[in-house]
């Protein structure tokens, strides 16, 4: 049996905190994966006068996204995506989404036919005007590719996974087979892999949970505890099965009790960036998107943007009366209604 | 129709939230419920001086237990428990469980026969040897006066509640008549009630949750993180469900997406007093009960008393094996295995 070559498609701090991972599995499992080498593709930047990939490989650390954290040797940073994949058995995703579409250009027709993909990515794809509904960004990269990709998903703050804390995460496939495979690949002691079917809902979790993360920022920024909190967490949690349901029906309700459901929901409104930002747009009384980019040094948050997809999408289907907490959140965020009157929308 | 009576049994800190809501709500609805006086069974202390329900009494607020907010003018205390129940319609349990039996024993023959109740307690009932599992307080109340019992649990942190902050609750009882009419004596904009059939896990919910908030401070006292905390509460209302399953067979999933399920699980594990002392208890590498003392006054966190409890009926039913979690949290608070070995417990 041949072994199978891994490919970490993407090298931020999130992709960095997996690649310390996989470098060390394919060496647990290394009669099936090939454990010489596992090649992270390295969008080149110049950091201190010198090429990141270059100090990537040299010094075993991405002392831009993860300063600190070696790196197992076997992981190689290359800079050419193509080159990087083009042997790949399974190629894992986990770049920042704006770029996947270019990615995959450059990918179609350059990859094994056989090869499997799974995607870390957590957002929703971008929409088409005839294709009105929540596209997944798995199916963004299975169609383009003509590859069966699964999802990783789960209450993973980057940092924390780099610390080798303990923690969970989800994998989402409908192909048994394949998640066995996968979770060789990302289950360790302290980062515990449970593989579900519910693929989709597993993937909808990890882009909804950050319109949710907004609603907590609001309850804090409007001076409120732990009660409203709980409630506003709940009453979210709601929307989104409910959401699924309408765009993927036939979730299964123990989906939601995965590390991809209710804990990553969890995680993400106790601190995540969406919870800091609106928590700040809100006692600031500024527009968001200044308080955003003085927050994030010039990023953007997730959750307000899949808040305005999501309220679009149920424009579009005549929907929004169905979902007041989601249209709720885009109401506040978009400052078409001020904050303050924000629990009056989800009464 | 004869207007119904409503008699709140407690006067404690929670006890006295809720009155301040229940003292609205039959004025509310006054066509059904008296709403000239709403009694509330005061233990009698002795405060700075003064009887505490002549204080009650005389500034409409339990300067004791529940100092600067006002009780509305017609919640009346009263001293004698018999004497305040006696034509009470609606009876609300909610006192400290420890004296729950003799309570009970008072009012036995000294109710009306129509009358039901509600409970607001949270924990389990006393065990009984030829009746080894998990025993409900709101079967305890139903079985010594021979009336229905529901049972309110939520996300409810008494101070918050007190403050008119937005919340939820959930009124678990198997009879939908009962629950409509008890939904009106609770809900009001902020507090906002649902009502399920499914009242066994609600009450277990509100007993077990307890125990993982163990769990939760455990994993703060170690040093991790947001990531670990998720996992270990996910962990731990797997054990919940499980445990439910186990001694109340037929719970239905959606019953844990209420108030009284996650989202009271997750204020709990964030702030509640559990959840502080195992924290403390783990870093200050002391016995338990010594840093439970000093942190609560005196009182007993309900945590490491229900985990025991668990453990002792897990263990009679041969199940121990079956229930790694809170297995590991009893075995953490008894000091028998180090605080620093629970994850590998829960592995």
């Amino acid at each position: 049996m041949t072994k199978k070559q891994v490919t970490i498609v993407g090298s931020g701090n999130w992709a960095t905190a997996i690649a310390r991972i996989v470098g060390k599995t394919v060496q647990m499992h290394n009669s099936e994966f090939d454990d010489s080498a596992v090649k992270m593709w390295v969008f080149e930047e110049v950091f201190e006068g010198r090429n990141l990939s270059e100090i990537i490989n040299e010094k075993h650390e991405n002392v831009k996204y993860l300063a600190g954290k070696k790196l197992p040797t076997n992981v190689i940073a290359v800079t050419d995506v193509v080159e990087a994949s083009k042997n790949a058995d399974v190629l894992i995703f986990v770049m920042p989404h704006q770029h996947l579409h270019k990615v995959c250009e450059q990918l179609k027709g350059n990859i094994k036919k056989s090869a499997i993909a799974i995607s870390l990515i957590k957002g929703l794809a971008t929409f088409h005007e005839k294709d009105i509904g929540l596209r997944l960004i798995s199916n963004e990269i299975s169609t383009s590719l003509g590859i069966d990709t699964a999802v990783l998903m789960g209450a993973n703050l980057a940092n924390e996974v780099a610390e080798d804390h303990f923690c969970e995460a989800t994998i989402g496939t409908k192909n048994p087979q394949h998640g066995n495979e996968l979770k060789k690949l990302f289950h360790t002691d302290n980062f515990r892999i449970n593989v579900v079917e519910d693929a989709a809902t597993v993937e909808l979790c990890g882009a909804l949970k950050n319109i949710v993360a907004c609603g907590a920022g609001f309850s804090v920024g409007l001076g409120y505890g732990d009660n409203t909190m709980a409630a506003i967490i709940r009453i979210g949690l709601m929307d989104m099965i409910k959401c699924i349901e309408l765009f993927y029906p036939g979730a299964n309700m123990k989906t939601f009790f995965e590390s991809c459901g209710f804990a990553d929901l969890l995680t993400t409104c106790m601190g995540g960036r969406n919870r800091r930002v609106c928590e700040a747009f809100v006692k600031s009384n500024r527009p968001l998107a200044e308080v955003e980019k003085e927050l994030l040094n010039g990023q953007s948050a997730q959750g307000p943007l899949t808040a305005k997809e999501v309220f679009e999408v149920l424009q579009a289907k005549n929907l929004t009366k169905e979902f007041p907490f989601f249209v709720a959140i885009h109401k506040v965020c978009s400052g078409e209604t001020p904050a303050k009157n924000f629990l009056d929308l989800i009464r």
